[in-house]
């Protein structure tokens, strides 16, 4: 069961309300690398960890922090949106700062939300749940995680380089540093089960024999006129220890050139394909 | 540029068409798990890969073969349908047999694609572009690619579960197989970047300065009654080296309790708001 | 700031697993008419509430329980997957029963969940953002809350009816309990703000020369051949007291008859257009 | 059946073009709060309305009115694009004001669709159907096309604000009346049904022992540290004259501490967790 | 202006209620094949007709019709719902057939829509806007309906041996054959225009020296082992006049390797990239 | 199965870098009218291709050619951001260039790829596979496909037109030409199978006595008060050359006045509709 109180986790303040920089910030609430997806998947996958109980645990505490993410976040959207112009006055519609703040943010925070977050990204485009990645796997769900995490940290260095507001620096300063935290949470909880090597491949659990395992270690160069990439990828032993890192290149097709022949009566087709 | 030869990557073979597999291959097709999301996203993490070309040269090779995969399985999808009903002569539409295939498969195989391969999920929805990870940051692409080769194996084997026609399962080995490889490979580039260590916390260029380090490395208890779980996150040398993990329970938030205020005239809220 | 507690709000329990339901149980989650749905809307809403600071309490308060139903609706699928076939041994593959259920699931919670929750509604479309609506304008907003929660409490009693398990009738009465007093509680604002004629037309702040009044009270019958159904609307005052509702048929244009011209050189368009 | 006649329902005349108006006005076409979305709401409720037929024509006039509506705002923002620069002319290239412009439009005004209206908001999202709620249940209904109306007002007196162009504000003033109209029809057929306490909860014909009536009529507290709101919704008799509002703070779950204990063999988890 | 009248624009009869039925032929609906489609591009292409106004009239006659096809199509659904079971009383939850009616049926029908159409296809996803071809070139225009009008007719046709119903199949004949007409009159409006040769290549308008006209009427075979089919398209007259067909076989790209260096400093690249 | 070599189809020259042109650019990449699209809708027609095998190996070389149409148009996304600002130094923040710049731009291509391309239209939407039209029918994919490319000529010309860096309208040259090519191809194919009047009505194998052809080949004039557009659609022969083209003014409705009567007990309605 979820509780609230009242106070943000962390402290907002803007120092110059940026109609535009509203906009921007809006990809770290609705964008795929936002925190409502975080909160999301971390929830879901929660609701569907199967094993020792404590991953379940530690799911579920984080997605309650992120949700705290997405409130702080809102109201530094909504405290950026204070100085945005809502009526062409005469005087304001002459005005070519008006338009070029116009310009740069989003109308419908005007037109839309009166002035407050959405969750949208910076784009306008509405969050899709189907960026909520749990598998029931835990070691897929820990990389998904993971990968979250680091778009999610990539995401806010970019918009603490896009804001000179001290206030706005500063709450980013600690969305980086969460972020950072979540990134190695998740990869220790692979470390915790055993690492790579225990957990490689994922699933782990699928029996060798359901595995065509002569195509399991190579690496496949598919290019006409490149060599391929030399690197950990190409010799050496595989990551699951399983299996030896080799190369194929310019390999042959190993299937039929597919043909399906003529389309059934009644089946739609043109009489000619019948 | 791209090119292309008749002959399938590997070999398809249905030994009994059944048309509800061929709805649950789609999702190994167009599913947020599936080939046209690889192929896609490594496709764009090439076009927009800074550094050492030789990441270029693995991106787009594997975005390749993936097109491949893209290719035989549309093609089991399509002979997957070769017994599908297309027409409730009257004898059929007295056949329970007839009306249980229908009741299990996608009727748009039917309907919209005449008994072959949609870029759809199993349950019909499209995929969507949004899916394509693609960040400019060569370590938060990797996890994406390993994340998404995890849940693709995770797939080809819950697929491989779901029949028990030999020519799917000869098919779903060498994807499973495949998956396998490429997991390790994306994961093999950050070993050859230098490993966990140096490649954390993506991104490893944000400057020290941009970051609460006092928030980045303890683990957020949430609970009002649960202890933190305890393992590697808990505890211990950060994974990138930097820090020391400790955890942090009941923690007082640290920000305001947020008010908006009163709203502006003509900004569309109600008189008792403003 | 959010916080959880280990235990379900409210407890779940099924007495006879059934993946059919399972898939029907997520449009409680992930539908529009379900709870994501109102815990985001509420949330938005409470981010974006300006005036009475009591209002953005109210909805925060009740943005948190919903969170809490996602938890035990969540919950109620996975128990309904218990038992859900994930492989087609031999025996398996012949049995009639295994097909039937496999026919009436949502594939996706074995391939893609692995026998859990996903945000994703009865048809397995994923719940898309753009359904959290949340105007900043409190009338408007609380219209939309009561819809929300009328729909809400439409589907949990279809819900009730489409399942014989006892405990899933359990706590579906309880669903149906809480939209009672969520739609209640909502409509309850408006009483508190002045009631109808005080809050409406919303917005009720838009200045009366901003509206072109002769057209505001009057039914347009835009049939060519019924009668104007009479009724609280096609005569008597109006609901806010400001006018007469009156009926208009068969009503001439007011406006011109359209055409754009010719097309711009240079615009696109074919030669015989411009 | 639909019939259509050539002048617009109301007259539309653009003073000066405005491209970035054009796009601003784009909400009330393709946005949620827009007419497509309302003429096709009442049109699937008309289509699926059962009871009183009078019910289904008031839906049916009014879903053929806001086809119109659609109609002369299309018209308005063709208007607004006629001065919109589609080729870079040397000169042009040189001038801010075409980038100002260029810089405040949406670009798919020129790219997609050569200066004319899409069935967009004015983001560039497109209007997608899953925003037509039709539920079968006439209460509901009635509160949802409320709410799009209220929406719809909202978005109109905005749109009036952000413009000073007396031709568009006279177009707006007119939708800005029918929107106020539109709201209260609706809200005057619950009235007509015997008003809130008749049809409050919705659905009215649950029986109550499908609800769990103890839980039906108090506010939730779900704040740790916050007293709950003191209003209408806090004591008194309930909306529908059942019951009497109570509050309920700190409240202790109900439920259990959900655990799904091991994963299946052949579902696709890791080793660990089964 | 639009208008409507109370009876159908064709008679709806169902001969035995099929929800099955009901599903798939809403894809008729709310299919990218279906009829809000075609009804929501002609208006828009009407709206944004430039040149001849006839053609604008053209468009919104038709326009309208599919409305009056959305209608009765809308109807049909609901009669094949009539059968639809509700809800799980103890006999109907033994009985074999309800369950395999509720398999192959629809759930939203009964747990959102209550026994009527949605704006949504044959698997449930809802239609989106994004599928409004409409681009200012009448051109461009007339092929995208005549497409539309293609996949409807098929769509039709497949629907139509899909069900044994008398009263279907008489409603779905009358779909094929306004599919047809339409065809025609899409296709007869580019003979109207000079025919292929005055219209090709769209834009016709388009510059010479905007085209690389070297380009411009060669088959590129991109296969590596297949030789170019042979037919209309490579060799003689080109079909808008203006060249030869031919064709190139295992060209050399005509481009650079793409190579974009090294990643700026504070763009949240990995420090390896910069 | 695919192959790639290492150069690009095209050469890619930007002379003057400009953000904005980036994010128009990206209509061609991610937008209806962009290669995404065109490469998938080929590539699904090929592997749906039934009948004579010349066709699938046709749509599957130009399928291939459009994936090298992505590719170059991504690289020329990348190099019209080279010059994008991303980070607001104490300098540049001051500097309404800067400003200019950044309002203009997709702010994703900063925020979320790091300079480079995104599969999304110029509105930063994401392209959605339900745009790969493929029917199994070679006539209503031929239509599509003449459709698509027509929409991809236009917006290459339009493009054109919205740049004057040398470089930029060299590449586009080049598109526009191979649009003109395949615009032509695929009509060619409708040519070889025996033209329009062959090929007409699409599907042409559906059965006469499947259609109401008293139905089949006259427009409907459903204005009240415009007279029939007159042309090649009003008479004379039909393109199939079954019939003779007339008109129909203010035709009577064929159908009955639709009424579903009472709502069902227990199917979730208000008591009122019961």
């Amino acid at each position: 069961m979820f509780h609230h109180s009242s106070k943000l986790q962390y402290r907002v303040r803007v120092d110059t309300p940026n109609p535009a920089f509203a906009k921007h910030l809006q990809q770290a609430i609705g964008g795929i690398e936002g925190e409502i997806r975080v909160a999301m998947q971390y929830f879901f996958q929660a609701m569907g960890c199967r094993g020792d109980d404590k991953y379940r645990d530690l799911l579920m505490m984080t997605a309650t922090e992120e949700l705290s993410h997405i409130e702080f976040l809102g109201h530094a959207v909504a405290l950026n949106l204070e100085g945005a112009p809502v009526s062409m006055q005469d005087e304001a519609a002459q005005d070519p700062v008006v338009h070029a703040i116009l310009g740069g943010m989003n109308p419908r925070h005007i037109l839309s939300s009166g002035l407050s977050a959405m969750p949208v990204n910076s784009n306008g485009v509405p969050f899709d749940m189907s960026h909520v990645y749990a598998t029931g796997n835990i070691g897929a769900d820990m990389l998904a995680n993971a990968t979250a995490e680091a778009g999610g940290r990539v995401l806010a260095s970019r918009l603490y380089n896009m804001t000179d507001d001290p206030g706005m620096k500063d709450m980013l300063s600690f969305l980086i540093a969460r972020d950072t935290m979540h990134q190695q949470q998740w990869l220790a909880v692979i470390e915790e089960l055993g690492g790579w090597e225990a957990q490689l491949p994922v699933p782990n659990s699928t029996p060798q024999e359901h595995e065509a395992v002569e195509h399991s270690y190579y690496f496949l160069n598919t290019s006409l006129d490149e060599p391929t990439p030399e690197g950990r990828w190409s010799s050496g032993a595989s990551l699951d220890g399983r299996g030896e890192f080799t190369v194929r290149e310019k390999v042959e097709p190993l299937g039929q050139k597919p043909s399906l022949g003529k389309a059934k009566p009644m089946s739609g087709a043109q009489k000619e394909q019948i």
